[in-house]
């Protein structure tokens, strides 16, 4: 086995729900990928270097550094790392090392932003941001960042400038799946027309959203409009609410949208609809060359 | 025992989550008020008849009708007693009879109301509204009742004119107990000034909702703001977007409201913010009111 084919260090994306681990060797080359279901939301402090070793014990014999971002990073994570407060740069040159028992392990966890008025806060899209930016050099604008709590992100010579967050994919999950509405809206499906309809409805006139939601349930007992359809147009309604809240972001700007291609394919389809031509970026490339561009930083120090 | 102190039939009041029933007597005079959980969300069309057997077998000796209104006459509930289209009367003269073993009771169904464009339909509400009237000759206007699903509903000459659903208490449980914010939301509290403020904010700012939920997390974790205080202000963003979106409704108008005092708080301090005062009912008041309405139909018959 050659030293290129040795993993050097790994790459850890740990979130509320998920954790992913990359093998990196000394040039950069990605050896491995493994996942693990023991997020964040589950762990006690104590409890993420057993993870950590459990999924990547044989990977650990010659990496001794591990660079993470995400919850991990969180009050509740394995070791706080203090948001920086934007405006900030969002390259990581502030993380903190996690407790390790372990003898020549060390953790280094990358920091989340905070906004102090409005009052803003993300873990992990920073990460992301700044893999997208080591990738598109000097690249300024807006990058939105779709997800359970999406983030619009106003980027200008490297910083953050300010952000804000909409909780559009939870308010989805809860309405489709908790609510009243969950009786009529299918668990998937889609149809594009009702969908954009919808969005134009809610960017047009955001003030009628809130009697607009029950209509889905009525739609059904009345017109027995067909769940898939439902389900298309409360997304619409949603994301027609966010792109209405956020406008002041991404009106006539220059825009990036970082996202798996599922949660992207709406917003992209909307902003389209709104004449917003926009480039998009995968989420895990993206997370990967962010923690990559931390593990250089470690490098230089 | 006189013929006045002997239950002669019985009022229902039969939700998704609760049976109330009251024995009533010849002349009118409520006897007694009995409660149950067993509401139609867990019952089968043949168990409605044991649970009204269970609980009022010392009533049933003597009285030999019912009428209920609710959800016990939906699909899933005791018989369906299909909608009225508005515009229609909320006079219960449509009543259905539910199947039932027991010789010589006759239980009545009050049905509910739709509404075909927009889409919309309510259950419930009518009887509290024929209540009202029935209590307030000759009433026009505007008739809010708040609740999980708080109805606008326009009246004319004792008709429905056209109505209209939001969602804004069971948003609000769905925020404040299964999203993000349950971590900052306090279970009770409140803070007048700052629900006023967040409705003021909503209301003339209608577009910035969807930023504005996760704002009440980031406020904890920025500023640590008080979980009351986010209580109160997640309370008035939400009625704010409900007062913008039914602003056709309520502005200039004669407005009634009919609910019970918790619920109906809020909106009253919302609605008198706006300038408009509001006449107040009690909802278990107008829905036995309601019931006595619908009963005399059945005698005058």
């Amino acid at each position: 086995m050659t030293a290129n084919q040795t993993p050097t260090w790994i790459a850890a994306d740990w979130g509320t729900s998920n954790l992913r681990l990359w093998a990196i060797s000394n040039d950069g080359t990605v050896l491995d990928m493994r996942t693990s279901e023991k997020g964040m939301g589950q762990l006690a402090p104590d409890a993420f270097e057993p993870v950590l070793v459990d999924v990547a014990a044989d990977w650990l014999k010659t990496a001794d550094t591990v660079v993470a971002c995400g919850m991990v990073g969180s009050r509740q994570g394995w070791v706080e790392a203090p948001y920086q407060t934007a405006p900030c740069s969002v390259c990581p040159n502030t993380m903190v090392k996690a407790a390790v028992q372990r003898d020549g392990l060390t953790v280094h966890v990358v920091p989340g932003i905070r906004q102090t008025d409005p009052a803003d806060v993300m873990r992990g899209e920073e990460t992301q941001i700044a893999g997208f930016l080591s990738l598109n050099d000097d690249w300024d604008g807006i990058i939105c960042l779709p997800g359970t709590h999406t983030k619009w992100v106003h980027m200008s010579a490297g910083e953050v400038v300010s952000f804000q967050t909409c909780m559009t994919g939870e308010m989805f999950s809860l309405l489709a799946e908790e609510s009243v509405l969950r009786h009529s809206i299918a668990e998937s499906g889609w149809n594009d027309g009702t969908f954009l309809e919808a969005l134009s409805e809610t960017m047009s006139r955001p003030e009628r959203m809130a009697g607009q939601l029950f209509s889905l349930r009525a739609a059904q007992l009345v017109h027995d409009t067909d769940p898939q359809t439902l389900r298309a147009r409360l997304s619409g309604l949603l994301i027609g609410a966010e792109l209405a809240s956020t406008k002041p972001y991404w009106l006539g700007q220059n825009v990036a949208l970082i996202g798996a291609d599922a949660v992207s394919q709406p917003y992209l389809a909307g902003l389209a609809a709104q004449g917003v031509n926009v480039a998009h970026a995968d989420a895990t490339e993206m997370t990967l060359a962010g923690i990559k561009t931390a593990h250089a930083i470690l490098e230089t120090e």
